[in-house]
C-alpha cells in the first residue's frame, strides 16, 4: 500500500509536518508514505494560467495523488479555518482531471493550545474536499491540543501518549483504506 | 462615509471585482468606496517572515481597513469554500494587530451556474472573520447566481434586476454601518 | 437492494417527503426503497430516557436503518440548517449501537425560492453524519430551488426537467452504493 | 440591564443549564439575567400549526427575548451539532416576527471529554443566529472541555479557574452590549 501525506504548513519546523513524519514512522511492514508540501505552488489566478499554462509542481502533485491508494492531509488552523497555502493548492489541484475522485482521505490535525486542535480547520477541509470527491473517514479523528508541549522545537512528535493515539488512529485508518467499506 | 471593498477574486475581468464596481455606483453622495484586489500579497510563510519580515502590501491595506468605516467582501466560490488567495490574505493580515476588530463587514458574492452563488463560500469567509472580530451583517444576503449571464467579459453588471438587488442590500448595509444596532 | 429513504419534514404534503417518493418511482427492478418520516419521535430528553427508557419507535428505526444497503436523507432547510426535527432524531438514534455506521447515505432536499436549495442543511447534516460514521456520496448533489413550481399541492413532483436530474442522481448513486469505491 | 440565557439542554441536573447559573451568579449589580430552558415547546410541525395554532410557550419566549437587552445561549453539543431541543426551539421563534433582529448574542457550552468543548455545536448555531439576524459576539470565546471534573452531579459549577474565565468573557459581553460597536 502505497501513501501520500499532504502537510498544509510551509514552515520548515511545522508540527503539521511532523504529525505526517511521526505516521510514517509507525507504518507497519508493505505500507509506505510519500510526504509532500505545498512549496513552490504560486497564488492561484486565472490570467496567469491563460498567460503562462498550468505549472509542473502541480500536474506532478495531482498525478501523485492519483496514483495514491490513499491520502492524509495533516492542517494547521488559521483564523478558524485551513491556512489559504492548503486551500490555494486544492484551488489549483480541481484544474487537473480529478484528481482526488474517491480518494480514501484521512484528515489530521495539531495546534497550539487548549482548545480545537484545528476543529475548525478539519470542517472546513472536508467540505472542500467533499467538492473535490474524496471520500473522508468520519471518525476516528486526530486533534492534537497544545502541539508546543508534545513536539520539539523541530516538529518532532516526543509525546508518547500522542503516539499512542497516532498508532490507533493509523490502524483505523489502514483498515478501512483496505476494507473500502 | 469611507468604505473599503475587497475583491477576493485576482482575474482582471472577475465579476466579483465588477460586483464591487457595481455597488460603488450605486452609492450615495458623501460615501465613497475604494476597491482592492489581493494582487502582490506573497504566501502566508512564517519561515519567510523571520528571515525578511512582513511585507509593505500586507501592513498598508491592513492600515486601510483599520481606517474604513466599513468593509465589504467580494468572494468567489472555489470547491465549496472561499478561494485560497483570499485566506492567504487574512491570514497575513490576522498579523496586523486586528484590523478587523468590530468592523462592519458584507459579504458578497457572484458564481456561474444556478446553484449557491457563492452560499459556501460565504459561510466559511464569515467563520474566518467572526475569529478576525469583525461584525458581519446577518441578513439580507447577496447571492448572485448565473454571473455568465448578468456580467459582460469585462466583469461589468448588465442586469437591471440584479442592479435593483444590490441597490437595496446597500441601503440596508449602509444603514447598518451607521446606525450600529 | 434495499433502501431506506428519511424524510426530515412532518408536513404531509412536504416536497421533501415527495422527493423521497419521486426517487422511489425511479428505481430499477430488484431496488425497494422504504419511505420514513418522523412522526412519533418524542424531544430527546435524558431525564425522560433515565425515567421511561428509550420508545420503540426509535429503536426500530435504528434497526431499520442497520438493516437496509443505502440510506437517503431528504432535509428542508429551517433558518440555514436542517430541521430541529431531523436533528433531534439523529440525537436518539445515536444512542442506538451506531446504526448509521459506514452507511452509504445519499443527502438531497428542495426548498422554495431561488437560492441555497437547502445547501445550508445539507453541509449541517453532512456534519452530523460524519458525527454517526456514516459514509456521505459527495457528489452529484441534489439541491432543488422552486419546489413552489416543481411539486403540486399535494408534495408530488411535476417538473419533467427535475425528474430526469433525479434519475441521474439516483444512477449514480446507486452505483456509489453498489461499487463501494 | 435586562438579559436572558437560554440553555439548549433539558436534563435537569445540564451543566449548561449550570453554565448560566455560574454567569448570572457573576453578573454585577444593575444586571439581570432571566434563565429559561425549553421544555414545553413542541416538536415543530406546521400540519399542528395549522390545525391548532402557536402553543403559548412560544410566542412568550419570543416576546422576552424582543424585551431583553442581551441573549446568552448555552449550548451541549450532540453529534457535531446543536442539540435538536435547541434547534426545534428556533424553528418555532422563527415564526415570531423577528425576536432575535440585532439581538446581542452571546454563545457559551460545555461539554465532556478533552476536545471541542461544544465548538462545532457553536458555529452551527451562529449560523442558525444569523438567519435570525441576531448580532453575535464574535470573541471571546467561552468552550469548556471536560465538564464532568468542572460541575458537580447538580450541574453546579465547581471550578474556580473556570470561574475566573467566565467572569472575563462576562465582562467582555457586558461591554460590548454595552457599547455596541
Amino acid at each position: 500500500m502505497n501513501l501520500i501525506g499532504i502537510s498544509g504548513a510551509l514552515r520548515k519546523a511545522s508540527t503539521n509536518t511532523g504529525l505526517l513524519r511521526a505516521l510514517k514512522s509507525l507504518l507497519p511492514d508493505g505500507v509506505g508514505m510519500e510526504i509532500v508540501t505545498l512549496h513552490g505552488i504560486p497564488l492561484f489566478d486565472e490570467d496567469v494560467i491563460a498567460a503562462s499554462g498550468k505549472p509542473a509542481v502541480v500536474t506532478e502533485l495531482a498525478d501523485r495523488i492519483r496514483a495514491a491508494d490513499g491520502l492524509i492531509i495533516a492542517t494547521p488552523e488559521y483564523q478558524f479555518s485551513v491556512p489559504g497555502v492548503l486551500k490555494n493548492a486544492t484551488d489549483w489541484l480541481s484544474t487537473c482531471n480529478h484528481p482526488f475522485r474517491w480518494k480514501r482521505t484521512g484528515v489530521v490535525g495539531a495546534s497550539a493550545g487548549a482548545l480545537a486542535g484545528t476543529a475548525r480547520a478539519q470542517y472546513h477541509l472536508r467540505q472542500n474536499l467533499q467538492a473535490l470527491e474524496a471520500i473522508t473517514m468520519p471518525r476516528p479523528e486526530i486533534m492534537i491540543v497544545h502541539n508546543e508541549e508534545k513536539f520539539d522545537g523541530n516538529g518532532e512528535l516526543t509525546d508518547g501518549e500522542t503516539r499512542q493515539r497516532l498508532g490507533k488512529w493509523l490502524k483505523a485508518y489502514l483498515d478501512w483504506v483496505e476494507k473500502k467499506p
